[in-house]
């Protein structure tokens, strides 16, 4: 029940702050005899670190993972798989002089309010390094439903700002989203989102967008009403990521203007089974998969740390002027995309193992 | 951790088929000492019953609760409060020609092959009968909310199909949401889409929408992340109800084209302590409460039972047409609303509580 | 994560005050498909309801168990099974002059400390005739147990005051348990407890006793460790009945004098595969059953209520005199073999399922 | 929900095998503000070491605890205390030619059944060094107590072998406890029990006994019924701890042979509120602390590894002659009580923060 742990099958019981020694976690659940790739986790913690090209941070921090448990002559041993990632950057005195402001859109405020003090150093737990965490499991959890189900994640950045992919995904080579810095499966789009962030971060400020997630090959019956249908966790997943303000999957918002005799799926009967003649329905019906493709979409708010000054107060409530400095992400987005699919893939991997509970 | 369990603190066991005996749950975490008005109660589960007006379904149910336990002289025990709503429009028999085919868009396909088998009739658990028991925690957790914060919850509908209320909440008086039957606060739209929804009913057809809601007067410090932030909790919580497809709230997937500089929200210092210059956050910063007016937007996609003819299969792969019979709702928002209210408040309450662990 | 919640995966949510309209529960985590013989829910009940010999309490109530949920053409659905039984003998009066009376060894002080005020009227929640709710979940878990393993559980009565009963489980018949009114398969020494409770009955008084369970092919590999050990979910499970204050199983308080080379049980390879030459173990090791009989044994104090004037004190702290009414149970035993038995089924049908997500 | 994590409200999540790179484990639900004396957690550890004396294994590590997060200039933040110890002592060869053998009385066996493959050094996580990450978390948890409620978690060996002491504990001096190696209140018995151990392990065998526990200062009111009863789970708590067997409180198994006139604990109103006669109750009436010492008694068995051949089976089913070698504990009871006030800490911890909760 600790809210600092996700999942129910597969669960992450996630530590650490920006500054401290070390983040890391816990992964329970993942049952015993998968052959573990160790190599592949830390890619995919390379797709997310800070300083991987010129559109993220300039920040250097090395993020590699260290297994402490759970993984015995390369074999999960169904026991607790513990791990954690030094903090090397940790320049606390650089916070020093925020320790008391606030800044704008951040959760200093609240972070202080509730819990007395907190951890100023880089935002402490709230910071979007916790996330490293997250794409560590989600690494474990994409082994998991690869081997047994031959289930794959895959998103990708399907806006910056205005600058929109709107081709549907199925037109799309997704294995091209990571041929380019802002992991974008479209280069002439890709080209235009790179420029509008270079932009951006020019003129000291940041820049929100969507990113667009596809899994395929999952299975008829994964999901579990009435309250942990597929799709609502998968929106508290993502709803859990910093900087996230919106979820839709299938139709979505537009959907909403469609007659129910445009947005019904037909079914119909082919040698592979019982398949769908569209996907308005995102790949889930009643919560459960219906063995097509889950798909959904998500929007990123620009980065609140932006380099020009600020007005905001501290806390003894008083006005001050701040402003960003050290070296920030002038737009999220490329970096998040692996954080995304971790997310989904551990949500996959819970209902994966639900799924087994599900007749006598 | 059952999926048929909703919340940490404050926690609704649901149970119960459409057209079995009865429906209910149990209401788990609620402190002693709370007076009861069980008449608020059934006044909430009168917003959501079928009937209630010529846009919603003709069915007739009373739906009239019955408090079981943990209520003892007007107040709540501290104990489990059991619930249970007769089932009394249980016409098995209208269903008998259905139960071996899958109806399009409705979760008949994917339960079968979980399951193995399912109850047929109405849907079975998978129909959103099943939101009455939600409604019944949510009008505690209501009272839960007024009486310990003075925390207020509504919601009204946004769009029907095309037809949407563009105006801020702020410039609408939302006490006018009860006072037309389809629950949007401006007595023009209203009429707008109370039209629209006669007439594509008249077609036979379905229309989908949008619900937002507002919730006022919480205070600083509630959300517990990482992962039980208070917006993933809440998106959860609705993405559980049945036809809803996205969840968007503060400034949403429109605010994923603004700059930081213009998104950020500005903060002062005023007589009342602390506030923010606007709201694009939403009420929530890094998961928690920031003290401002939460409100967020819920899609809902078009009913799945449609009046014409549709082609589909059978459990046996065979195609076959099917056409709804009965009494259906052309559109689900106007009854919905109490229930999105509902789960907000849960997960209101939920959070309220949390919130008196923070600190020693 | 509520208190009023038992188990993990095969999970009673369990509500009722004594005096109340009913009491009841949901049963989550029953897999879909299991055939449900509705008979043997109710042969279960009656083997724990008042009235059904001349040692226990002469109180009458029919315990009518009512399915509302779950459980469709007689098997289950998958889905929460909600059930309910009715309170007949609500004589709330009988109650009015104790309710501002402390009786001693009863939960009626700390409860009202707890929760600032209480349903005094039989004891409220704390009263044992919650475990009637229990036995319902139990029965499931039995039929799932028999069904799926073929395991059983047994339990009976091993002593009464100071009447033990002191061969070794292995050498009784357990069959001829419910051929006496006491449980105890000895029908010598199940004369003389019968004669002591009749006895003790006489002098206004109560007796506590033992109660020894068994439990048979439980196959190798059920349980969880570190925490969720099987026998520590047993002593969870054991301790959670009222009027219980110890358990051991194995070789218990008694093999701590032995030296390990005494107490290990060697291990030998046979046809039907590896077993045990003794088993001091109680059929686990490391948490994990290892194929042989799992057996403990529980104290249980005597009633608290007798009908002797006992003095005490009131909620408002002044000296009183007490004595007992109405209708109780000189001893408790004969009636809690059933409850033992219910919450040993559950746990270890928890443990079964748990099995499933052992390997990949 | 995970099984190697304990703990509702105060919670920890422990990981690693005896022989991996670390153990180490997360604290989740310790308040934010509370001041952290390192030093004593350190301390703590240093009670459950091996090495600490002639009575104990000989084996050398020095266990010392790394905070990684949680604790910001001394005072827990609100957030998971990750910490980690680092296995030194990894001598894995020592191992090798025991990887296919199941030692008798220990885990090897239904761990391999149960996962398919085992970490067979040092046992693996099925290895009491487990534990030492639940003295870290019970180290925290009586900081917590202490400073918010002055509660003291006091344990003391009771009895090794058949010697005993029979003093009742408010006749002791439990002040005394740590003056001696096997960490028994009496001089006098304390060497007795002494020279059993060392007797015991010259013939390379080991013995048994049993821990008392005591906890005072316990305010009327923690305990959460009906299944989270304080003893329901300082039950599972100590049941969880290897080699334990039984678990008694209050009265325990004595009491069974009382009348309920006898073993009723009469209530009187003193200056200092209501107060008990007796404690036959142990401190707990209906599942909650009805203020007086609570207090319990545990049975450990022998230690399974003698320095003896016994005779066993590999996991190819053949017959094999083992002896254990090496530095092992004759008995395991000193170092074992710094781990049961562990247990009992946390559950305490746990009980007062769900009380926060109970009313309005």
């Amino acid at each position: 029940m600790s809210a600092n742990t996700f999942g129910t099958y597969f669960q992450l019981s996630s530590f650490g702050e920006s500054h401290g020694l070390a983040i890391g976690g816990v992964i329970n659940g993942c049952p015993a005899g998968l052959e573990i790739d160790t190599e592949f986790i830390q890619n995919e913690l390379d797709r997310r670190k800070p300083g991987q090209s010129k559109i993220t941070t300039q920040r250097k921090e090395s993020d590699t993972v260290k297994v402490l448990s759970g993984i015995f002559e390369n074999k999960t041993l169904g026991t607790p798989i513990g791990f954690m990632i030094q903090n090397e950057d940790q320049k606390s005195k650089d916070y020093e002089e925020i320790k008391d402001s606030f800044r704008p859109s951040h959760a200093d405020f609240t972070w202080e309010e509730k819990f007395g003090f907190r951890d100023y150093r880089g935002g402490g737990r709230s910071s979007a390094r916790e996330t490293a965490s997250r794409v560590v499991a989600g690494a474990l959890a994409k082994i998991l439903l690869k081997k047994t189900n031959n289930v794959s994640v895959q998103a990708f950045v399907s806006s910056v700002g205005d600058i929109e992919l709107k081709e549907n995904y199925k037109n799309l080579n997704l294995e091209l989203t990571e041929t380019n810095i802002v992991r974008c499966p479209d280069e002439n789009t890709a080209e235009k989102m790179i420029s509008l962030i270079e932009e951006t971060r020019k003129n000291g400020d940041t820049v929100g967008g969507t990113i667009t997630c596809v899994i395929k090959n999952v299975p008829v019956g994964w999901g579990e009403p009435v309250f942990d249908k597929l799709q609502a966790n998968l929106a508290k997943a993502m709803l859990s990521i910093n900087a996230v303000k919106g979820f839709e999957y299938g139709s979505g918002f537009e959907g909403t203007k469609l007659r129910g005799s445009e947005h019904n799926d037909k079914m119909t009967s082919t040698d592979s089974g019982i398949t769908f003649k569209s996907n308005h329905a995102g790949g889930i019906l009643g919560g459960i998969s219906n063995g097509d493709d889950i798909y959904f979409k998500l929007a990123f708010k620009p980065v609140a740390t932006i380099m020009q000054t600020q007005e905001s107060v501290n806390n003894k409530g008083e006005s001050i002027a701040i402003k960003g400095k050290g070296r920030h992400d002038p737009c999220v987005l490329p970096r998040a995309v692996v954080i995304v699919e971790a997310m989904a893939a551990m949500v996959l991997a819970d209902a994966f193992l639900a799924s087994k509970l599900s007749r006598i």
